[in-house]
This record gives structure tokens, C-alpha cells and sequence, in this order.
């Protein structure tokens, strides 16, 4: 359906069926990779991840309102459709799939998926009914396209536990990939948002994933987490950070607080430097 | 898979889809009808639809306690498997699927798809949560089994509207249908929960289906359908009704009050009688 090196770009969810559609009738397993574009390094090892693991990779770029409150950056997100289709058709889609806003959310349209629990707690809080607009907007598209995998960055990490328990909530039959954070040189986590930051913040960025690392080593180690993780988030203050979200250490599958100290544990923070509200995450 | 006149029962998901699976990998084409059990002639009419319709008819059996509130009669719901297994197998069906509680939901579950809107209003406003369990549990039952078509009845038909919202709002491939409700000689609308009433209130249940078929006749000669739904409640409670808790007419998609004379309209009803809480509707 699509040439070699081409990428085919559909707009429709009759288009993206008939695609897929095509692909599976030939026997081809397919990944789908979704984003909402102004791609990075990031998202494309998730398409390279896809295109190493199955017959034929589509990603998606969706910049999901519902996703967005009322006092968030909806209007200012990047956009860059061209620079994006150039990107994915060099990591080797084959497919994208770029719906407009009435294509995903027709007039009446107004079924919600909630994950209550993980998705009520850090970012959920932070975020009034973020996870909400996450897991729908996801839903629809897993069952829109009815890929083999889908593949999401650990660099969301909350986003991606959240994804894994819908699917698995309500059997939606696709593997949930999650692939490793990608980060820029000096250890930031490739982010959309990172285009926000002067260069002034930029040089001051650096020390979120320093703080959670060196937070992360220090529990490995036996320190307490609690006291440990306060001390993360002066750490951050200290170097220019005006707010900090959260600092803290989770049950890597469920995010409640640890409670033994030989479960799978992740550091998880967030904090705002000037325009940007920066996340990271890492293994205990 | 199955034999002639035969009918297979699996518990599992796993099995379910091994099942329906392998009537796809031959290209037949499979109908759903979801049911609580306790089966009447309305859900057969439901497999009787599916079986002439598909070609292979998935019936399941599942008492969903996600859709009882604490107030409501999931301990006292009526169970009979075995005298259901044998009306599905006279009507046709090919398969049962009859999960336990833990199969459907496994310890740490917690997604919830809500249909705010006409999720929220009548059965929705009497029965806090009833179509969020609805809503999920056939979503996830749609999506265990990944039917061309499944089938549900027009006596609950604001289930049936929401259930259709639901299904194009998250974009599940498949196909719902309605179907007519079936009746007693005298009108009463078959029910599970009419077994609740004694014989005096027997006698009295078939004022539901006359109260809101004479409104359906004034409103369509065009009377006001406020002043003829209150003289409809009056007659109920007149009859032996203890509590009416709706009879009003309403758009016949989105269940909002009606605002054209011109628009499909239906008729929806809930009233109480004795033990049993009994609802109806008509188009008009």
C-alpha cells in the first residue's frame, strides 16, 4: 500500500481502517505508535522500536484538547506537521494517521474512560482529568487502528502504568509496549516542552534528572526515601526551579507509596522551570 | 467447534476467544447477545435476531455486580443456569459465555467508562452508577469477544441508547442492534424482575405498558406531553404503584425533553410495585 521509503498520510478513521485493514488481510502484524507530534529523538525510537518489532508501523498525531485543561498550553503546543512526516518517513513508518479534531470527537461524542486510582494520584492531581483525556484518546485509537503493539515512552511514565491498566481493564487486545527515555546530552529527558525553556533554563534543567538520579542511588543504597526525596526537591529549588509538584518514590506498577523495601520501586518528580512544567522518572 | 444442536459453555476470556477465533479464521460471522441470566422470551428473541442474522450466536451469562448499587438486589437477583443453558440451546445459540466475578474483574481493576449526559439522567439519576457498570462491562464484553453484531432489547432502552453512544464514541468495530421489546399477553414487558411481584401485583403491572401506550397516543394527537405524562403518573398511583419515579417523553436518541413537535420522541417510564422497581417505554 505504501512505496519503499514513502509514507502514506491518512486523515480519516475509514482511511486508517482500510490501511490496516489491507496490512492484516496480507498477513503483516502492525505497531502503532501514537503522539501528538513536534517529534523528537524520543519518538523516534519508539518507531524504530515498532518498525524493528512488527511487519508495519503507523504512527499518529493527535493534539488531544481533551488531554488539556482550561489553564494549560493547548493553544501555545508546538506544531510542526511537515518536520514530523519528514522525521517519521527517516525512522521508517509507513504509516500516519492525522485526524482533525471533529474526525476523533464528532458533534455528541461524549463517552469518558477513567482509571480511578492511578489515575486520580501526581499527575492526575496536578492535572485535573488529564489521565481521563489520556486513556479515551488512547482507547480510540487502539480500537480505531486494532494494532498487534502499541509503544509508548517511559519518559511518561505514570501515562504509560495508566495505559497498561485500561488495556488490560478493559481487554483491549494489544501488547503495551513501553520503551526507555531518551535523553539530550547532558541527561534532560527529550521533551516537546523543552522548547519553551530560555537558555538560561535550559542550563538549568539538567539537575531534575541529576536530582532523581542521585535520589534513586541513595535508595538503592538504603537511605530513606522520604527524607531523601525532600532533599531532592530543595535541590532543585536551590538551582532556579520556582515549584515543585512532587519528588517521590513509588511502587514502579501501581505508584502507590512503598511500603516494603524489596518491591520494584521508581522515582517520579515534577517541578516547573519558567514556562515549562518538566517531568522525569527513573528506576530504583 | 460446536455440535449440531449443540451448545459449548466456557468461563474464560482466554477460551471465549480461542472460541470465536477459530469461526472467524473459517469467515463466519459471529452475533453477541449479552444477558444477567434468568432468562424470558425476550432475551431469546435476542439469540433468534443474533442466529438469523450471523452466523454463529455467542450467548453470556454474567450477573454484574458493577451495575448494583448497595440498595439494590444483586444477592436476590434470580439465578438459573442450568434452565438457561437449555432455552438458549432451543433457540439456537452456539456458545455460552458465563464468566465468574474474578475473571471479569481481576484484583487491581479499576477502569470505568461513563457516558456523562445521557448517562446521567433518569435510570441514571435513580440508579447512581448503573450505566457506568453498563457501560463497562459490555465494553468489555464487546471487546473479549470482538462480534460483528451484538444484540440488546428496546425494554431498556436508555441502556440501548447509551450502550450505542458508547460503542461509536470509543470507536468499537461492531455492529449494535436493537430489538423490540417482548410482551405478555396482557403487555407487561418481560422482565427478570417481574418474578418479585405476587399475583395481586401481577394483576396490576400491565397499567405500566397502558399508562405510557395511551400517552404515546395523546402526544402523537398532540397533546402536551407534560400535562399528559402527569396524568399517566396519576393513573399508576391510582392503580397501586407506591412510587413513580419518571414517565416523561423524550427525544427518542439523546433522551434530552423534547423540544420540536417533529422530532422522534419516545415515551420511558419507571415506576414501583411492591418489590419490584418496573420500567418500560414506548416510541410515539
Amino acid at each position: 500500500m505504501t512505496q519503499a521509503g514513502g509514507i502514506e498520510i491518512v486523515r480519516t478513521v475509514a482511511d486508517l481502517r482500510a490501511r490496516v485493514g489491507s496490512w492484516r488481510a496480507a498477513g503483516l502484524s502492525v505497531g502503532l505508535v501514537p503522539t501528538m507530534g513536534a517529534l523528537h529523538d524520543g519518538h523516534l525510537s519508539l518507531v524504530r522500536q515498532s518498525v524493528g518489532e512488527t511487519k508495519r508501523t503507523c504512527a499518529t498525531l493527535f493534539i488531544n484538547p481533551k488531554q488539556f485543561n482550561p489553564n494549560e498550553d493547548l493553544a501555545a503546543y508546538p506544531r510542526d506537521e511537515a518536520g514530523d512526516v519528514a522525521k517519521l518517513k527517516s525512522a521508517g513508518a509507513d504509516l500516519l494517521f492525522a485526524p482533525e479534531v471533529a474526525e476523533m470527537y464528532p458533534p455528541g461524542a461524549a463517552t469518558q474512560i477513567s482509571v480511578p486510582g492511578i489515575g486520580d494520584i501526581l499527575e492526575g492531581e496536578y492535572r485535573a482529568g488529564f489521565f481521563t483525556g489520556v486513556a479515551t484518546i488512547v482507547a480510540k485509537l487502539l480500537l480505531q487502528a486494532l494494532p498487534d503493539a502499541a509503544f509508548f515512552g517511559e519518559k511518561d511514565y505514570q501515562q504509560l502504568q495508566v495505559i497498561k491498566r485500561m488495556t488490560a481493564d478493559l481487554d483491549i487486545p494489544v501488547r503495551i509496549c513501553g520503551a526507555p527515555t531518551i535523553r539530550e546530552a547532558d541527561g534532560l529527558a527529550m521533551s516537546s516542552r523543552n522548547a519553551y525553556l530560555s537558555a538560561q533554563e535550559r542550563a538549568i534543567a539538567p539537575t531534575l534528572y541529576a536530582a532523581i538520579r542521585s535520589l534513586a542511588e541513595a535508595v538503592r543504597g538504603g537511605a530513606d526515601p522520604a527524607s531523601q526525596a525532600a532533599f531532592a526537591a530543595e535541590k532543585l529549588l536551590s538551582a532556579g526551579f520556582s515549584k515543585v509538584d512532587y519528588v517521590t518514590v513509588r511502587n514502579a506498577e501501581t505508584l502507590e507509596p512503598v511500603a516494603a523495601n524489596d518491591e520494584p520501586a521508581r522515582v517520579l518528580a515534577a517541578a516547573t522551570l519558567g514556562r515549562a512544567r518538566l517531568i522525569d522518572n527513573i528506576a530504583v
